[in-house]
Formats: C-alpha cells, structure tokens, sequence
C-alpha cells in the first residue's frame, strides 16, 4: 500500500511538471507567434514585393520574357536576404502565347450583331484568320453532349453555360463544381464535331471580364478553339439565343503554343539546426495568367513563401528544421514546376519533406489551414494548433489540403503532410485569371496578416515537428 | 428498489423525449438557417439597393437634401415590400455643410509650398476667408498639451499625429484607441489658444485620402477649425517638422453648422404572432459623410436590415415576436435618431424590446455577433447560437458588443440584449469616412452572407426570445 501511494506520488508529480513544462511550452510559443504577427504587420516586406511583382513585371505566363524577368527578381529577392542557400532548378515548361486581343460577337438576325467579351483558354489553338462563325448550342454539363449526339452538334460552337452554384459558402467547391466545362469541354465538343466551343467564365460575379484558365486536349481528337466569355455576356448570349435560336456566335483568336522553353523553379531556405535534413517546403507559383497582373494568383503566395522565411531572421530564430520556400513555375498550365520539384526530392535520399505548404488561394484575410497526411496521430497534432491561431481569426484547421504544386510530393513521401493555406473565399473568383487580379484589389493587412499566419506555423513545425 | 427501477425508466425515456425534441428542434433550425442564407446568395435585393443608395443618392449627412431623398427612398422600399408597418418617426438634426473644397499646404522655406490632402471634420466651424496660416505643434496624444503648455501652443496649429496601431487584428481597437484625437482635440487645443488642429486620418491604410469625422466642441471654450489630413501627407509633415520646425502651415476651410433641421428614422416591422409586443429590433444609420457614398457606412447596415426581415417574406417564415428594421438618422455627427427612438420607446409601456442588431461595421465577411446584456444566462444562450453559424464561417460569438444607434435602448430596458454584428475588420478603415467609400468597394457576396447571418439570428431571437 505505501508503495502503491508513493508511485502515485511520483506519477502524480511527474504529470504536474510534465503539464507545467507544456504549459510552459505553451505559453512560450504563444508569445513567438505574436512576434511572428507584429513583425508582418510592423515590418512587412511583402507588399512592397508584391507590388513590384505585380506593376513592375506584370502577368507572367510560363515560358514569357515576363516570366523569365520574374524568375530573376525572385532569385535576387531571396539573394538579397542572405537566405542560407538560394537557387534555381531547371524545368522545361510549355510556351503558350495569346498573340492579338480576341473577338467576339453574337450575330443574330433579329438582334444585329453585339460585341461581347471573349478571351482565349489557355492552351487553347487559335483560330484561322476569319475566325469561327458558326450556331451556337447551349449545354450545362459535358455529358449533355452525348445525348445531343452528333448530329445537333456537328458544324456547331458549344456554348458550356452552367454558372459556378452560389449557395456554397466556400467558393472554391463552386469552382470544383464548375471547372470542368473549361478543363474539358473543348475535346467533348470534339468527339461531335463541334467547331469551337465558348465556357462561361468561372466567377460567382455578375461582370464584363472574361476569365481565362488552361484546358486540357485529348491529343487523340481535334484540337478545337475555346474562348472564356464573361458572365454578363453569356446570360446574355443564352437570353438571345431562347429569342432566336438560329443566331451565330463569331470568334477569333490568335493564340498558340510556341513548343518548350526552358525556364526554373526558385528556390530559397534557411537550415535546420538540429534536423537539417527534415525539409518543410512553403511555395506558391511564379507563373501566372497574362490577361492581368497575378497579383493574388499567385502573386500573393509566393511573396507569402519568402516573407514567411524572412520573419524568422527579423525575429533572430533559427529554425530547427530546414525551411525551404520554393517558388514554382507553370502552375497555370502544366504543372512542370511542381512534377519536377517532387521527383528532383526523391531521388534526393539525404532529405526527407516532413511537410508542405501551399499559399495559392489569394492574398485575403486569413481563415486556417487544410491538412492531408495519411497519420491520425499527425493530423490530430496539426488540428489542436488551432489554439495558437484563434487569436488572429484563424478558426478553420481541417482535414483535407495541399495545393496544386505540392501536390506531386505525396507520390514520393507518403509521410508528408500537405498544408494548404486558407484565406477568405469570397473574392477570390471575382478576380481569378482575369484583368482584374491586379496589385489595387489586394489588401495590404490581409496579405500582411497571411505572411504572419503562415510562418507562425512553419514555427510549430519546425519546432515540434510532424510526429 | 422496482419502483425505483421503474421511474428511472421513466426519467430516462423523458430525457431521452427532451433530447429528441431538441435534436429535432436544433436539427430544424439548422434547415431553416441555411434557407435563409441560400435565400440571401440567391435571391438577395441587398446589392442593387445598395447600388442606388450609393450611386444614385450618395452622401447623405443629415439635415442635407440627400438625406431626405434617402429617407423617402428607404420607406418606398420597405412600403414596396408591404411590411406590415412601414413609417417615419420625426427627430430634429444638426445641419452641418462643408461648402466649398478644402485646401491645405506646408509653406517651408526649405523645402518650398507643399499641397497636401486635407478635409474638414464633421462640425467643425471654418476658417475665415484667408484661411488659417501659422507654425505647426506635433503631438501624439492630447495630455501632452497640458506639459507643453500655453507657452509653446497659442498661436499655432496643433497637429494630432498618433497612427492607429496596427498590431491588434480587430481594428476597431486601434479605432477606439485613435479616436480621442478628432473628437476631443480641437478643444483641447483651445485651452492653449491654439489657431487650428490638424489630425491623422484614423485609417491604417498610407494613401493619399483624408477621412472626416465628427469632432465635440466643448461649449466652454473657442471653437477652432480642424481638418483631418491623410496618413501620406501626415508622415510627409512630420518629416518635413523634423527639418524644418519654424515651417508654417496654411488651410482653408468653407464649413459651417446650419442649425437643427427636421428629419427622420425609416421604420419597418413584421408583426410577431405570438409575442407582437416583443420587439426585435435590426438597424443601421442612414446618414452617411458627404465626401464618399456612405456605402460600407453605413449603407451596408441599412440594406441589411431591411434585407433580413424580407428573406422572411422570402421563406415564407412568420416571426413569433416582432421584427423591426430601424434606419437611425444623425449617427455621424450627433446621434440624435438613436436617442429620439430611444425616449419614444421608452415612453411606450405597450412594447417590449428584447433584442437589438445594429450593423455598422461595412458590408464585409460576417465573422460573428458580440452580445451585450445583464443576465448571465441570456448570455450563455446567445454564445451557444454559435454552432448554427460555423458553416457559414461566423466563429467569433462573443460577449460585448452592440452599436451608437442601440446603445440608448439600454437606459430605459435593462433586461434588453445589445448586439453587434461583426463582418471582418481588416478593410473597414481604409474606406471609412473617406471618398473611396463607394459602392465599387463592397463585394457583393459579403454583403449579402451578412443578410443571411442577421436573418438567422433574428430568427432564433424570434423563435426562442432572449430568456
């Protein structure tokens, strides 16, 4: 019996200090992550950096001078900070070109002829020099083609018109919902004989901007040209087309992809002291569309994945574990950047990528973070540092996340835990490859307050790391 | 020991009742909440009114011709929706009018005459014709008048340069901290017989956009005239001081207070079926500075309110208490509408306000409600509400809150809950009381999940009251 009450004693002590130090523990990191937050707010760099990349070099598709430039000023970026390594990786990347500004015009006996507002889809082939005129047909989803059949579509332009669905409060399920008419709907229209197909642009708004956006052709069909048209030009399209039915739908595009260029992944990190060798990567993507200027996609994520480092110099904090940002190239139209990226990483046996994080949902108001890991005990560990965040209005910390670009390092490192970060949703498609992602619609303290977010966790992670 | 066995079974299969008919209940709840927030993404009039609020009618401080257009406006729309009581309730307003455009310039003989951006503050008298032209005092803070004393401030102008912090993430913090400064600071400048007073714009944004504001003259002493000058050319003084303290400064100001003038609250009811007498009442405030369209302030709380008991209509859902949309006149520069339906209500032993909403803090992402009120109960119940808006990414339910308008109620109905609406904070000041609060800088998404949460709030207050 006194025995028994004597290891109690001992128990019951040992589990006080091990509450205190974790209290302790607690309490500590709390007033790191608050430096962490003072300091983007005090002493941000990222918005500066952000309007450079945005007014100085602009839109910067893959393969582009502009995308070449951008390249460069990142690398000098991340040179001029002293990272403790700093480097470019080789990718070859698609070239694709818009060449002149598209035409667009419905013409309809009954109406006249109306200007509408049309852009290329990436990757899409350009027109002949007359363009495509031709009837149009309206559908909501792909599989309606299959039941219209060949002979309602042959020598027709498919008009791909189901709006992205209002009602869900995360936008980017809408997009989800969406894409696939843009993703897809050129080769479907194909297997019909279609001539040319038009997609409703991908936004919850109500405007003139078309949105641009890379399709996929399925290299066994035709290759047909596909244009965006905005939202107010296709509820106006299918308005006219209920009224006369046998209207044309004019369009021409001078677009094409120029072949394979060479071009880079940046690359930037500051090493571990105690576990070199354990990477977590934070990236966004260099690339992007040329109609506007990138500056949420993915403007934001990339200035978040340096200034994120930086913090940890303004602090004096080394990191225990290697943080490596990496800035990829061709997100929009090819993935390259990222393929090479993670197989670069497996072939590399003295690293291992314990985690990744991904900023490319826009540079707003920072809501949480998305987790992937195949571990429970490790997701379970990441879902509980909500208790950091909430001070900041971070309250989403949630299974399911990662990002287009990090995506690839899960075939390689099945212990990884992919991160995507999570700002507010609800602007983010207003802008989204379109005209209007540009430097003004960015809001310097949401940006600010991202870049405080995201390396307040690479400090849990570098500090506690993933197990 | 059988009876015993048996009214066990007894309480435990009347628990089990209770706990269905709140699953139930709560399950229920949860259907109809998200109907309305489908309703408001979906069939929401919030924007367009706003459109015309912002566009069409403008600025709209009271006592002006805009003002009253926008009085008759909102009771033809609450008349066009058929509420069940539609009226105007008369409140005598102070009528201040800026007049001509305001100037203001640094005059150094070092660095030569620099315009810079200034506006008056709401009531502020004007300078005489000439302006105001005189040596520059910098202060941070108002107590510091007291320590430099008469000697080193009569006859110059003193300059309020405290920025609003920009570490808290709420930034109506640093509002509140900032504030002093153009409320109190003209007359606590009178005391040293200061000339004029000069204060930072309140925003934390650096631009170039002087942001107004209602200053309170202390009736015992001189009223100076002040003007708010832009973060920019806050700093560009500043700096200019520290090389150049003998530089003078010169504004010129055309403003001036017209007396009192009649105007009015617009008022709107659902009457309750169950409890007509118990009133709930939703506002917002209907004047709005003259320099920009009022459209975050507080236009976006006027469509709100109205907006929320029409997607009750909308549902077809009749409230068990009394819904009320109250559009307060005078919140600005004198709360006269707040204190006026105050006293009326007071005055009125037929009603019962239990609850009151005001939405004023812009058309942003809803992030939660703050609730005021005496019993501790009331409170608990209203926090736990919470579980119904997490989907719709309301986390922050917290205690504290209400609005200028609301706050009279509490001096004569103890026992009634003041709540404030909270969308996200981080861009409210960039607009607020400046020319770029416009219609262009809401989005419309965020206004209208602001309808849908108010709604499903005033539905649960009108289904379980406050008790």
């Amino acid at each position: 019996m006194k025995a028994q009450i004597f290891s109690f004693i001992i128990l019951w002590s040992l589990s006080c200090k091990t509450v205190t130090f974790a209290q302790s523990n607690q309490a500590n990191d709390s007033i790191i992550i608050r430096q962490f937050y003072d300091a983007a707010l005090m002493q941000g760099k990222c918005y500066q950096w952000l309007d450079y990349l945005s007014n100085q070099i602009g839109g910067r598709l893959s393969g582009s001078p502009q995308a070449q430039r951008a390249v460069q000023w990142a690398k000098m970026v991340m040179d001029t900070l002293k990272f403790d390594k700093v480097y470019l990786q080789e990718v070859m990347v698609p070239y694709w070109v818009r060449g002149k500004k598209e035409e667009g015009k419905i013409i309809s006996k009954k109406f006249g002829k109306v200007d509408v507002h049309v852009c290329a889809l990436g990757n899409s082939v350009g027109t002949d020099k007359k363009g495509v005129t031709a009837q149009v047909i309206e559908v909501r989803a792909l599989n309606e083609l299959e039941k219209l059949g060949k002979e309602k579509i042959e020598g027709k332009i498919v008009f791909y018109n189901r709006p992205m669905e209002p009602r869900n409060i995360n936008t980017f399920v809408s997009y989800g919902q969406a894409v696939d008419q843009r993703a897809l709907g050129a080769s479907e229209a194909a297997k019909y004989d279609a001539v040319g197909v038009i997609v409703r642009s991908m936004t919850l708004a109500h405007d003139d901007h078309p949105h641009t956006g890379s399709l996929r052709y399925d290299t066994a069909l035709k290759k047909l040209p596909a244009v965006a048209i905005s939202t107010n030009d296709a509820d106006k399209l299918s308005e006219m087309l209920k009224r006369d039915p046998e209207l044309k739908f004019y369009f021409k595009t001078d677009c094409r992809m120029m072949g394979e260029v060479l071009s880079y992944n940046v690359i930037g990190e500051i090493r571990g002291t105690l576990y070199p060798n354990e990477i977590i990567l934070v990236g966004g993507h260099l690339d992007a569309w040329d109609n506007g200027d990138g500056a949420h996609d993915d403007g934001a994520g990339c200035v978040h994945a340096i200034e994120s480092l930086r913090l940890f110099q303004v602090l004096g904090i080394r990191p225990k574990r290697t943080l490596r940002a990496v800035l990829f190239m061709n997100e929009e139209n090819g993935l390259r950047g990222g393929l090479k990226y993670a197989e670069a990483a497996a072939r590399n046996s003295n690293e291992r990528h314990i985690a990744a994080i991904e900023s490319d949902a826009g540079g707003f108001t920072p809501r949480g973070f998305g987790f992937s890991c195949e571990n429970k005990n490790t997701l379970s560990k990441m879902l509980k540092y909500v208790k950091y965040f909430k001070p900041y209005g971070l309250h989403e910390f949630k299974e399911g996340g990662g990002g287009a670009d990090i995506s690839p390092l899960k075939n390689h490192q099945k212990e990884i835990v992919l991160i995507g970060y999570i700002p507010d949703s609800q602007r983010y498609f207003d802008y989204h490859h379109a005209e209007i992602d540009i430097f003004a619609n960015v809001n310097r303290r949401e940006l600010e307050l991202g870049a405080g977010s995201i390396a307040a966790l690479l400090y849990l992670l570098s500090e506690y790391g993933t197990e």
